[in-house]
């Protein structure tokens, strides 16, 4: 039983091994460039309106909440170990020194991005302002730290 | 209520107006260009698995269906008229001169991705592979007509 236990603990490090070295640093840091890419995307017409430069579309607004609540936890996987270069990248070395701190973040950040959804799907327009305040937070605190200004 | 109607159109149609002129083409480019990357991200280890250089994970499989099928209908949103061209793209211009067909196309892969995710959350390895064929296929059809080969 020992023996299996050994063999299945080395087999599941070899299969992170492999899945590691089959992700090579500049493809990680394409993808997660384009997971934020598409959060922006779907972010700017959110600023617009909070900002009121477009008329609130409650509709409009909802949907995009869900996407970007279904991107944030998709950002953690384009991290892996050796792609804090590779590629141009904005990620400060820093993250993987810190790297328990810098999940941490991301955890606050897919924790706010669900918490706007779900508010924004209700339709309440006062608490999803409120609530989209919470996430650009999650949002500038992790960039505050671990990114580096162009 | 036929000037009700007039006027409504027309705002219609001038909202549709700033929102084209709001988003730059080389931003929709960048964007499309943001899903499509991270639908290649998922589908990579998928193709791993169903070409059996990695062993069968069907939830894994699942999990990456489930985003790919949440990504496909992001798509059509960056390729407003005039995206043809304002950065490298590999779109060919045939697209905005045959917008109907590729909303079809896109129309399709939305519903095979769709089909992919549900059957490989029910977990049946046989049907998950014959609906992943499919699926490629509706990729490979637009690909044909409408990706210029670099």
């Amino acid at each position: 039983m020992r023996k299996i236990a050994v063999l299945t603990s080395a087999a599941a490090l070899l299969a992170t091994a492999v899945t590691a070295a089959a992700v090579k640093p500049e493809a990680a840091i394409h993808y997660r460039q384009s997971v934020y890419t598409m959060i922006g995307w779907n972010f700017g017409p959110m600023v617009n309106m909070v900002k009121n430069k477009t008329p609130w579309d409650s509709a409009e607004f909802a949907q995009r909440a869900e996407r970007i609540a279904f991107l944030a936890p998709q950002l953690l996987e384009g991290f892996p170990e050796g792609s804090d270069q590779g590629a141009e990248t904005e990620a400060k070395p820093e993250i993987w020194q810190n790297m328990d701190d810098f999940k941490s973040k991301m955890s606050d950040l897919v924790r706010e991005t669900k918490a706007l959804a779900e508010v924004a799907k209700a339709g309440d327009e006062a608490k999803t302002r409120e609530q989209f305040k919470k996430t650009a937070g999650a949002c500038k605190s992790c960039h505050d730290k671990y990114r580096s200004e162009e």
